[in-house]
């Protein structure tokens, strides 16, 4: 049976040793004292092992199923569901006023991982809530966020994101489903939504479907869309539930993973709406979550990967096959674990080398999207705007790869479901399409954020890079560190140089590297994490800590991801480097 | 849904055009005449597409099922099986004095990969047919052959390869199946055998078992480990079926794919079993055709790539989504098609020249083999034996990738399971795990092949790779195509050597950089296979064809892989130069 074991220390690591939030002048980071955070991170650590970790194969196994326009989720969900909201986990970085616990961004960050490494499928009913809700928050008026965020926040009502229709995902311009103005202010809301997570369920007594639509006589494309509320249930002035509104649930997907989430395709049939936000700027209010959701999703990368790896270890240190060749290792059993040939640890340690580094890297773009949230700090704003891609990217991509390394370490049994394995990398692999497929991710990168505010943010980056390069250039034992992080930023700058001179000629040019450009962003990111970790370690070593091994590991953990890792971004630049023509050679019919 | 056709024109193209087979003097290849291959694989590729195909979503979801003992294979499985047994396929390249077609090995890959494309769960019942009949036929007395060939050769008894025991896999010396004597010259085999591939079904009236057990009193280990014939139902003197023997499936495995086939736990139960070649030398026997097993899995990796990429192109020539950033494309439509974009094609020539290329690798492969086998070429059977564990290794790891980029193109519409694009990512992940899982593959070629014959074989290689660069220098046109590979040979060869200096001192030197090695390989490999079509491409061109299209579109993505593809030699070669330590540093305890 797999099992699962929130890396609370490691993040602690992070927070502490590594970001010292307590020590930044954002608001409420004051209150994150490693004690307060260690409390937090072992209780959500310990729902997420007993209560969330067993339901993941139960869901996976029984999935969603609906009867009569009903649809029930997996046996145990109904009570863990109840547990979680006792908890007061779902509202834990929401603001107090509508309950919420109102920590910061980043303890919401660091818990849901554990959440989603125990259970993805479970998790994405309050994940998506949590976004609706932020997005009422940002746009509704005073009386849509009382009638709703009290319920929402604490999780008696869900909340969904309608975007996609069946013939359009990416290019929501094309979206047909529309919103006739009612006399009373409200509107009529028809057409077909599919690939609604979380769309329609026995969870809760009522659902908020966020629902993209367009109002007839707008204008045409993408600036004609309108964001809604849209209630399952309708809601009388006095809060309580009334009527049941015209939508419903057509069918449940049958899908490659999630299955214990309940992916909806939701018939909209003149059901009541209500306007969120100004008419036709549907898709800024949707975006304005948008920094947060991807990171969101990136974490799920990473969370998929962290439980695969910690099984994955698990397998390699009790499996018996074969002999170390440098000599025995477990002369009293028939052989030696796994554990003991090279190419084993090689796999492991690109895991490991992979998880403890996106970590770094989600929780630290957490703190930028805090600063600019609780300190309307503008470049942290800028800053994780142009990193949110690679975040979302980089780290699905890597995350999915490592669920399937971890798999293939136990063999054949890594291909029956029995162990478990073979649902991390099925679950994992939807994070790499949903919330804007990563090619997509790749095109926003090039094509928006680099220019972004004429270049500053990366500008910014590279700043970033090279004060850590300069800071640590003399620093007795960091030697070993700087260098392959300054050569793989260079690999960067040189990319983006290239982009710069070529695109003026051929947008191609760019658009054929976007997607190795996304990959070599974020290994020099990731390599400037392992840095810092380096730094903080080789610190903490200097100066006397009671856990040296701890630290001792982390520092080779960096080596490892320094030669074996980075060096990938020399190819992602040669391959940007011969441009379009490449790529761009063939008529479409001759593929 | 999705859609198969077989690439029989490329592979036309690879067997004439490139390895020019009708002209080179391996017996048999006199009569592989263009017109006679491309009446064969018309016909191969019409039963894939019309037969096979369509089975393969049913298979998928509705899988094997066990009832009271018996087996049952997918609906229509066992028409499709009467069909392929009708038109002779299983014993296509299988002796014609046991009713086989007698036609190279070639031939048989070839069809072999539609047949994989359109259904690999279907066509494993052949496939692994067609491994146990080889290996009775190398190693079996004449009464056996007698008695079991020419029903395995026709499908009427289908063959299993029992290896695999709950505590080990890999460790085959660990095992605990157990063979007595009996007095009759027979054996008592009890033990129980795991994953065995269509280990019992209903497309047969028998079904032969090649089982490896332990005679008692043998040596330990590896070395004591005996093959025997284990029938499902015995087998009188007369050839008619007699008693069921004592061997029967206890279970059938849940897996991430290949539903179809039936994945079962084998229990032997003091069953009748016939020693197939010498005591103790089961391992040998087995071996002898782990090159045609691990080529034919290698084939598999290619088959699904294959099948995904027919499939995504379709979509992406299809799915409106979006508007050519250097000017709209279909103005009468909505939006323009997906393969417009940059970061589609990008996707799609990585899979075009991937499949393409790897085609060529396996057919080249199959040749060696009809050469060893046919002339009794000692070389050739070197440089397969070399080169067997890339293709396994490389081809079966890049096939899954280039199935999950294939997803990828249908973004929300990948994950679901209504058109099919999960299937062939769920389907190839097994490639990768059976037949010697990846790592395996990666050990034998750093471990054992590249030292064999005093390291003749990869000298042998890169003189072909030297040759070719030489004969090409100064061709007109080749210059794009003759840089890249020589850098990447050198790269090779680099590695290589460092394997060499190294490996004295610390054998996990090499060991930690094995499976880069197998990776680096590979794409040397593609890009000699790249460098020889682009000779045959210019030259048809040059020459004059009536195709210039198809020639034009093969020299355009041999650059694609010469310029995105090659370069992740350097990477590789990094990987392999940082040596042991950064993979061998930690302790078990402390990963």
């Amino acid at each position: 049976m797999p099992s699962y074991t929130a890396p609370t220390k490691d993040i602690q690591y992070i927070l502490h040793d590594v970001l010292d939030i307590a020590g930044t002048d954002v608001p409420g980071y004051g209150d994150l004292e490693p004690g307060f955070t260690a409390a937090v991170l072992d209780e959500a650590g310990k729902i997420a092992a007993e209560v969330l970790a067993p339901l993941n194969p139960v869901g996976d196994r029984l999935g969603c199923r609906m009867e009569n326009g009903v649809v029930y989720t997996p046996p145990g969900f109904k009570q863990a569901f109840a547990q979680m909201k006792a908890g007061g986990w779902p509202g834990i970085d929401m603001p107090e006023e509508f309950g919420g616990q109102g920590m910061p961004y980043v303890m919401g960050t660091a818990v849901g991982e554990f959440f989603s490494s125990a259970n993805q499928a479970f998790t994405m009913y309050q994940g998506l809530t949590h976004g609706a809700a932020s997005t009422i928050f940002a746009h509704g008026t005073d009386d849509q966020k009382a009638t709703y965020l009290h319920k929402m926040v604490a999780c008696e009502w869900t909340g969904t994101m309608n975007l996609t229709e069946p013939h359009c995902g990416t290019d929501l311009g094309l979206m047909r489903t529309r919103a006739e103005p009612q006399a009373d202010g409200s509107y009529k809301v028809t057409g077909q939504k599919i690939f609604i997570s979380a769309g329609e369920h026995d969870l809760a007594e009522n659902i908020i479907h966020l629902v993209l639509a367009k109002i007839p006589g707008g204008p045409e494309g993408i600036k004609g869309v309108s964001l809604f509320i849209v209630p399952k249930v309708l809601v009388k002035a006095d809060g309580s539930l009334g009527a049941r509104n015209g939508v419903s649930c057509g069918k449940i997907e049958d899908k490659m993973g999630i299955h214990g989430n309940a992916t909806c395709v939701m018939n909209y049939d003149g059901a009541t709406g209500y306007l969120l936000g100004e008419p036709h700027k549907g898709m800024r209010a949707m975006f304005t979550m948008m920094n947060e959701a991807r990171l969101g999703v990136g974490m799920q990368g990473l969370a998929q990967a962290e439980i695969a790896f910690q099984n994955a270890r698990a397998y390699a240190r009790d499996r018996l096959q074969g002999r170390d060749v440098t000599g025995v290792k477990n002369p009293d059993g028939p052989a030696d674990p796994l554990i003991v040939h090279p190419d084993i640890r090689r796999n492991l340690m690109e895991q490991k080398s992979f998880t403890e580094g996106a970590r770094a890297f989600l929780l630290w773009g957490a703190t930028l999207i805090d600063a600019a949230h609780r300190k309307g700090d503008k470049d942290a704003d800028g800053l994780v705007s142009l990193l949110t891609p690679v975040i979302k990217g980089f780290v699905t991509d890597k995350g999915y790869d490592m669920t399937v390394q971890a798999q293939q370490i136990y063999g054949g049994h890594g291909y029956i479901e029995e162990w478990g394995m073979s649902q991390y990398t099925r679950d994992a692999r939807i994070a790499m399409i949903y919330e804007g497929a990563n090619g997509v991710q790749a095109l926003d990168l090039v094509g928006r954020k680099l220019a972004q505010d004429g270049g500053k943010h990366i500008m910014a980056f590279f700043d970033l890079v090279k004060g850590f390069c300069k800071d640590n250039a003399d620093t007795d034992g960091m030697d070993g560190f700087v260098e392959p992080l300054k050569r793989a930023s260079r690999d960067l700058q040189t990319a983006a140089m290239y982009f710069l001179s070529e695109a003026g000629k051929n947008p191609n040019a760019a658009l054929a590297g976007s997607y190795d450009f996304m990959h070599l962003f974020g290994h020099v990111c990731l390599g400037l994490m392992w840095g810092r970790m380096a730094r903080a370690s080789r610190d903490a070593l200097a100066h006397g800590t009671d856990d040296p091994v701890f630290h001792q590991t982390k520092l080779a953990t960096a080596r490892f991801y320094m030669s074996r890792q980075l060096p990938m971004t020399a190819t992602h630049l040669a391959r940007i480097q011969s441009g379009a023509d490449p790529v761009m050679a063939l008529e479409a019919a001759n593929f």
